[in-house]
């Protein structure tokens, strides 16, 4: 229940993809922040690729400590794409989402103070958290000249797993209509380091935070579950009678319909009615 | 070379237009930015005349002294709205950009400094002036379960005069179909403060910035040739002969050229090709 594609073949297809836009954009360089999970890396490794290693930049945009094997993952992988090493900018974001933290009205964080924290503070806190990086990364686009590669792959597209203006904010999405699953075998194909193919999916929201765990499914089933339900055209009964888990059916339409406003906002007023 | 709205009946499509969606949507309450200026102003009346003005929400968000004649306006039109006081939220962004600015390899911002600075320094230090107001704003409606009231007019959205991710984000757009020029004719008959008709349009990207004497042409001659343009379906040499101004067309199309971008990203990824 899953569409298999020829992996080198939509390599070499994302690769003139980048070369091409890039190009007809008017830009030789791309910036991108680099996390330590197989979105971000495949995106590195397909650009390096398209527009030879010494074209790109590499954020590494860690907040604190908390991810400290994520950042040892990224120098791992820059290293292999020969990124040079002046290219490689690392940068603590806490001063900068402290400074929200401080401000105010911005009510307290909990999870900031190495607490549990409710749900409302954990995702206030992982927005502020996906909006800093934007302006970092926007930043330095604009002072390097190189346009801002994005790393949203097409489940997360379509489960709405992003922050609006935040990691979703970007200028060319080379990962955009590939499964989770397929980034996965992109990857494989591409020989990034085993630290990175083997690191369980985080959004990096909290320490110990996991995409599957917040989930309640894994992604090889959202996958199957998006995959039936939107390109095979299936209903849900259908999936079912394909083998498909019934409860994973409903937690992913459940999930998607708590997102769907993402992808429906903003409400635009109608044209006005002219008189003359 | 101008259409003819009625003004009283538009102000009506969009309060109703404000009342519906934001009802559908699931919400009751609304959070804006109140810049001082026209559009912010106008939004903020006709969502005041929607939903009650108990249930709007009035950021003010200065960076240090820079515009504190807009503060003025501002509190002087939340005051004839009726806003509760409680609801009236001012916090200068200074920490926050400072923080940006001071995060090293951003770079001198020759304008923070007071400086005329360059170009790019004066685009970078707005594109963060604007981004951080919208992590505000945006923490704010999370928190007061609010929606985020847009303030885009149809002149600016042409023009692509705005910051991607920034003053552009938003969750309902009452002002997007209207221009410029039929934001004031609203504002005058909704009765808004003269300081706030009178104000000089300004993006507030440095102190003394002009909207209009950044294009090199006025918001009135722009409206005339958007419409043109883009409504009426003329060619440039038609609206010579309908005489206007064939430099200033030249001007409006030369600035939409050069911000074109800002409509055609992000550049996405074709499909793969599935072989199965």
């Amino acid at each position: 229940m899953m569409r298999v594609l020829d992996i080198p073949t939509t390599i070499q297809q994302v690769i003139t993809f980048i070369k091409t836009s890039v190009s007809n954009a008017g830009f030789s360089r791309l910036v991108v922040a680099v996390s330590g999970g197989i979105d971000s890396a495949t995106a590195a490794a397909l650009a390096a690729a398209a527009l030879g290693p010494e074209s790109i930049y590499a954020l590494l945009l860690p907040y604190k400590d908390w991810h400290a094997e994520a950042g040892g993952r990224s120098r791992q992988l820059l290293r292999q794409l020969q990124i040079p090493p002046a290219h490689i900018i690392e940068l603590d974001i806490a001063p900068m989402v402290e400074a929200f933290l401080r401000s105010g009205n911005l009510g307290r964080y909990p999870a900031e103070e190495g607490k549990a924290g409710g749900d409302l503070e954990r995702v206030r806190l992982g927005n502020i958290m996906a909006r800093v990086r934007m302006i970092v990364l926007f930043d330095h686009s604009r002072k390097l000249t190189a346009l801002v590669l994005g790393t949203e792959n097409k489940t997360e597209h379509y489960l709405g797993y992003y922050t609006r203006f935040g990691d979703e904010a970007s200028d060319i999405e080379p990962l955009r209509k590939l499964y989770k699953t397929e980034v996965y075998q992109l990857a494989e194909q591409l020989g990034l380091p085993k630290g990175i193919l083997d690191a369980v999916p985080t959004a990096g929201l909290w320490p110990g935070q996991t995409d599957e765990g917040q989930f309640g499914f894994s992604y090889k089933a959202a996958d199957e579950i998006l995959y039936g339900l939107y390109e095979a055209g299936l209903s849900p009964q259908e999936l079912v009678e394909r083998g498909l888990d019934r409860q994973a059916i409903e937690s992913v339409q459940g999930w998607m319909g708590q997102m769907a406003f993402k992808h429906h906002l903003p409400l635009i007023v109608p044209e006005p009615v002219v008189i003359q």
